[in-house]
């Protein structure tokens, strides 16, 4: 598989939808993927199973709040110098690079660099979405450590973790992203072709692309995006329950940049019955509620978008009065394992409730 | 020059001295000390001319809240780990430790640990006393590097910071010290021998067993320590300007832990005629003030004793009723140039007044 100039807004589409809100601003990936594809004519996507299984595979992130993302461009320097630091340490160099999450410049950033050094970049990822922490990660539910990890930003320095618990290197590594600007790049999960096969969310980034196309091509074509959206989703196997949860106004909205997330809610009033929504999220849309029901809830995917065009809209883009769609969609069962729910459902979350999966609450 | 058993209990109480209430409980810096002597007889001390120029000196020191130290007993390990980390990065392995501040339980630490390793100890450190912020050190002010840093905590977790500039190194350390429970230890500022012996403050180690055996001795022989502490400090290069800023009683005393400091204010009242000091600390004592007045400020030395023994009393161990006597000391030349008054004199501790040396205040 190729990603070319061609694909870059529908990429950008579909990684903006499953990065329910985070992932960081998929503008500014865009245009980092643009950037690279105007040296190389196409990124190289090799699937998991063309991995050599000595392959040293490095998933490069993004850390910080998307308020910050949108103000402070972030370049290839930072995720170089995060990668040479992370190499250095292993001495050895990286032979393909992946995404840790699939949601937004999260999902671009990878592919955009991977072009920018010449290296491959592997369909898939480690959560077939996007989380605010960096133990929720398939890569750590099965085992795999996030350390070494480097991190870089855009003062030319360089931090680098090491520690055999991932829930510490995010703990160590979270109030670090407020003296490094609120943004930085990482270099984490290295990781071997072996484990690669055993561990990741496969397929990913075909899926964004897909999704992105599904949308863009309806509009193209002057038919309705969502309801193409919704077909596209269900044909694939990971996001094929879906549906539309509300319809309405965004008429309160409470955003603030803490610890290096942006946290908040967004409320909905639905246009047919002035019925209220509640979106409530911590860099993603985590959960989303009405009349004293929970409608979808993480590890599902919750997507606010635009409700003519269908582009999805980040937390960070959110203004009050906006009108918009909600879309819940489902998680392949490898993300709704107990394991898996233990790392990112909503009672790591702080919810207090179990997790339902989508196609049970409707 | 060594250090064996017998001098521990004058060295730390010399370096409490020297710590000015911070630098770390050098109690638990003693037993440390103690335990490697016990293995070895004494600890080798270099002068700073007896350094190769080709030497790689390693600096070690704790970096967290005094208050937190009393409580969280720091083992060799973290030391240990944090050199070898530094070690790994430069490819090459250290041949003298040294003190970066000759304060508390950071002068006590690297004897210890150097003895504990088998390996020299340099006599010299970074700040001739000790001060709370990374680049408040002399190291800095000649144009070292206090990068790559490596910082261990107890639960095996360390830290490398890689950046071209010292005070944010010191930014992004000291929000790690929460997540690394409040204490961790550091290797830093790798020197050449060539470079230690420009811009280390010689000899440090030495005065710090003076000024700690001139107390000492005059319990011993029943003579005023207080007396013997003056006396011995006006035969010191250093420290020769020194007298009694105030002896009273605590009334009133201020202490928090903030952001990995021990921040506050110590009220006392002097017996004479009711007249009050204010002593203001971030882990050191940086300034007394009187009526209106400034009796003495950073860099020049406050120290707050027991009114009878002469011990010193570090800023966790202020009581609220406790009897105490504050003494002032100078600092060398090399600590009150322009360039060390920026790094470390009032204006760098948020302080709206000039530095006057303590010969000229009273």
């Amino acid at each position: 598989m190729r990603i070319d100039m061609a694909d870059t807004h529908d990429f950008a589409r579909g990684a903006a939808f499953l990065g329910t809100g985070g992932g960081g601003d998929p503008y500014i990936g865009r245009l980092l993927l643009q950037q690279a594809l105007r040296k190389s004519p196409a990124a190289r996507v090799l699937s998991v199973d063309e991995l050599d299984d000595d392959a040293l595979v490095v998933p490069i992130a993004g850390m910080g709040a998307p308020t910050v993302i949108v103000e402070k461009i972030v370049g290839f320097g930072e995720g170089e110098r995060a990668l040479r630091a992370l190499e250095r340490r292993l001495g050895r160099k990286a032979t393909a690079i992946m995404s840790a999450e699939i949601g937004g410049l999260n999902a671009l950033y990878p592919v955009a660099i991977a072009t920018h050094l010449g290296l491959p970049v592997v369909d898939a990822d480690g959560m077939g979405r996007a989380f605010p922490e960096l133990q929720m990660v398939s890569f750590n539910i099965f085992g795999q450590s996030s350390a070494p990890m480097a991190m870089a930003d855009e003062h030319g320095d360089v931090v680098l973790i090491e520690s055999d618990n991932n829930l510490r290197v995010e703990r160590l590594a979270r109030p670090l992203i407020v003296p490094m600007g609120g943004l930085c790049m990482l270099a984490l999960y290295p990781m071997s072709g072996r484990a690669v096969k055993q561990c990741a969310i496969r397929d990913t980034l075909s899926l964004a692309l897909g999704i992105g196309r599904a949308i863009g091509n309806a509009r193209a074509e002057q038919r309705d995006p969502f309801e193409s959206l919704f077909a596209h989703l269900r044909t694939t196997e990971y996001y094929r329950h879906c549906r539309l949860l509300f319809d309405g106004k965004i008429v309160d909205l409470k955003r603030e940049t803490l610890r290096g997330w942006a946290i908040g809610h967004a409320i909905i009033e639905r246009f047919a019955d002035g019925q209220r929504l509640e979106v409530t999220f911590r860099n993603e849309y985590l959960r989303a509620r009405s009349d004293g029901r929970t409608l979808a809830i993480v590890p599902d995917l919750i997507s606010i978008l635009d409700r003519e065009t269908a582009e999805p809209i980040t937390t960070e883009g959110l203004k009050y009065g906006q009108r918009v769609r909600v879309v819940g969609a489902s998680v392949p069962p490898i993300m709704r394992s107990e394991r898996a729910l233990e790392v990112w459902g909503p009672r790591a979350f702080g919810f207090d409730e179990p997790f339902v999966a989508i196609e049970e609450s409707a």
